[in-house]
């Protein structure tokens, strides 16, 4: 059974690509407006797909925001069952003049396929509908029960993703949830995921004059609200890369010097981190390594910035306006709540005031830590050392897949995160790509595992 | 002769309205690559518009940027000779969302009429125009010899209008200059500017990683540019409003106590300037008046900011560059070629080593002071008095007419500014207007100061 399933993925590699393709040409953007027809087609082709490969029970539950996929195949009585997560949207191509090929139109460059939700996450997901499809295709059964729970909402916070979960816990009951949705540390040495960063993502906005004015008949006698929102920006770090909001470090679980002493293990290679960002010198929290840095302590970036006139040359305005973006990242056992709170007091005591400051949230999600030492992890580190031909290593990552604090919290169980992309993937940026080898080794990663569990 | 220039401007006032309208449709913004057309048209018009009321050699000079027009009427010998300058360019209208009308379909709402470059500077420039039309449509001569220089880069700093000058000294020569592109104080209250702030308009680009990055991935160890900027932007002035750049002040002409009573003797009121603003508190640098604060003394300001994700919704990224635009007021004796050298040092040794930085030149120009007791200026006060009843006041303009220095540098004459404009006019903003009466009671001071010369 497991060998056919592995025989069908190794002969199909060249159809699963081509209907992965497909896949990505819909730009399935879900922070755009402009993009919900893009959404519902892309939840229509999914629907479609899951049908075509097997899946049972097939649905499109619609949300305030955008449509769940569902499907299932519950036929291995007495077998575990396995929640497969996945999302179909996928983040905005911006800027586009830096892609190399369009980003919805996926172009295969040497090993590697280049495209907007190659790697995050229509690719990845793609590895378990290929594995559902390699098993019911041969033997006509799985080794294990699987349910599918897709989302359209992971690169906007999942907002309506928690209130689905809560009122279908019956149609999602499952003993583990199997998440493809985070990178491998090299592709010679597979690694597995036990501890994410949360997020809470907020918005500054900081109202000076009530219209725009001439820089120069109103320009020194009023406070100009992009140096304000400068002024408060700069004021959120000190020059130690701490950042300043008092109490934001007060629930943060100390890492202790065995967890340090295993983070130190885990390959990483610093000018290869340099290289990839394209930076000459690191910068961050004294006191911690790069790797602690990147995912196991809280980080606060400011992801966007605007205000006053951006065009073509020059114009000597004084804006009304300033905006930023802002997000932190959060570790065990800070909560989003209580950042976000905490966030909002401190810039609205930072605020000068000659200006107005108003503090929004737009999206957040809990940090998740699950234990490395339970029966499924070891299922899935034996899959990776079959395929691989390598014992995975653990490790923390600096991103955020709230939905592993809510399976936790709503249902109940542990997430096993099997992520197959790369450190230099470009997520969330141009050129974003997914190694196919990757992508072929992960099928047989997946079939391996749903043997083994 | 003067009575019936008078008469005639009365009596036409509707078709002087109809014929500003008209210009004012043309959208002609200078600093978009877009409207390249629409200057075309806006200096065809005018040239067209110039030698339909009388002008003689009226010519269309093209330059590496936008055309500048030129008309004269030399026919009365042994009288001074005026040049008159003005711009038919304007500022891009946005934000557009804030508009009450169409920035280019001018609407009259109450005694102002309202769209981009009413009072800046396509209504204030039509005064001279109609004066020259009121006279030779009557007596069919001026009592004064004219001549017209109209630019089309004066809001994008007249990058051109320099080296023309430079090689058309002989055109030009003059006795004095006239430009209506400032505001007198009130509606009944004329002023008659005889000191501007030069301008200094800069870029800075702070540079990150090499491109876009995912912030959960990367946020933590590496320098975000836009934080980089911030914190440059945060230590451009004190919090004492002191502008921190070394060496800024140091040629800067002290106020004397006695300019300094003078200009507290301009009605100035700090309640209405607030309201106009729209804002609750000043703010500014220590030990300055509001009106010196903004007429007197240097400022910087932040014009513009962006960089990242400015979409709608949240994206998690890690931007490659932050940029910002940031210009300089100067007062006499700076200079803009030392104050960009010192700002571009300034920035350089601003900016953290985890970044690059780039500072570029937009454009600049230099400040002026005009002396009050010529005869000139004294005839251009009468004109006031006759129509508005009342004896302009002297005051300094927060503003920048680079034109101001290049005429006493290249021609070497002194240039009065006779703004018709008003403080509340929303230059450079949403809803500028030009109030109607005094585009009407400006053509007849402009007919009475020729007489008067």
């Amino acid at each position: 059974m497991l060998d056919q399933a592995l025989q069908y993925a190794h002969a199909h590699r060249d159809e699963f690509l081509q209907e992965l393709v497909q896949f990505l040409q819909i730009p399935s953007i879900s922070a755009q407006p402009d993009h919900q027809p893009d959404m519902q087609r892309a939840a229509a082709w999914l629907a479609s797909h899951m049908q075509q490969i097997g899946l049972r029970n097939v649905q499109v539950f619609p949300t305030a925001g955008h449509p769940v996929i569902y499907g299932n195949w519950l036929e291995a009585p007495g077998q575990p069952t396995v929640l497969v997560y996945g999302h179909y949207d996928v983040q905005p191509p911006d800027p586009l003049d830096e892609w190399r090929s369009d980003p919805f139109q996926p172009e295969v460059r040497g090993d590697d396929l280049f495209g907007r939700g190659t790697a995050d996450d229509k690719g990845q997901l793609f590895v378990h509908l290929k594995t559902v499809e390699a098993y019911l295709r041969t033997g006509g059964k799985l080794p294990a029960n699987v349910k599918f729970i897709i989302e359209g909402e992971e690169e906007v916070g999942s907002l309506h993703l928690p209130a689905f979960m809560e009122s279908h816990r019956d149609l999602l009951q499952a003993d583990v949830a199997v998440i493809s949705d985070s990178h491998m540390i090299a592709p010679n040495q597979p690694s597995i995921v036990y501890g994410l960063r949360g997020l809470v993502y907020m918005e500054v906005e900081v109202q000076g004059p009530a219209h725009d004015l001439h820089s120069g008949s109103y320009g020194g006698a009023i406070k100009n609200p992009i140096e304000a929102l400068c002024e408060i920006i700069d004021a959120l770090k000190d020059n130690q890369g701490h950042i300043t909001i008092p109490g934001f470090y007060d629930k943060v679980r100390p890492l202790d010097p065995e967890e340090r002493a295993e983070l130190a293990r885990v390959p990483f290679n610093e000018t290869q981190f340099r290289a990839e960002a394209g930076i000459e010198k690191t910068w961050g929290e004294a006191g911690y390594t790069v790797k602690e840095q990147i995912s196991a302590r809280p980080t606060l970036e400011v992801n966007g910035i605007w205000g006053g006139y951006t065009g073509a040359g020059a114009k000597t305005v004084l804006p009304a306006h300033a905006c930023a973006k802002i997000s932190m990242r959060l570790v065990p056992d800070q909560t989003s709540d209580e950042i976000t709170e905490l966030f909002r007091q401190h810039i609205e005591r930072l605020a000068p005031n000659t200006v107005r400051v108003a503090v929004r949230k737009l999206h957040s999600g809990e940090a998740a830590i699950v234990d490395r030492h339970i029966p499924e992890m070891q299922a899935a580190a034996i899959a990776y050392e079959r395929t691989f031909g390598r014992r995975p290593v653990f490790t923390r990552e600096g991103g955020s897949i709230p939905v592993v604090a809510d399976f936790q919290r709503l249902l109940g169980i542990p997430t096993i995160l099997m992520g197959f992309g790369l450190p230099d993937d470009n997520l969330h940026a141009p050129n974003e790509k997914f190694h196919l080898p990757n992508f072929y080794k992960g099928v047989d990663t997946a079939i391996w595992f749903l043997r083994e569990l």
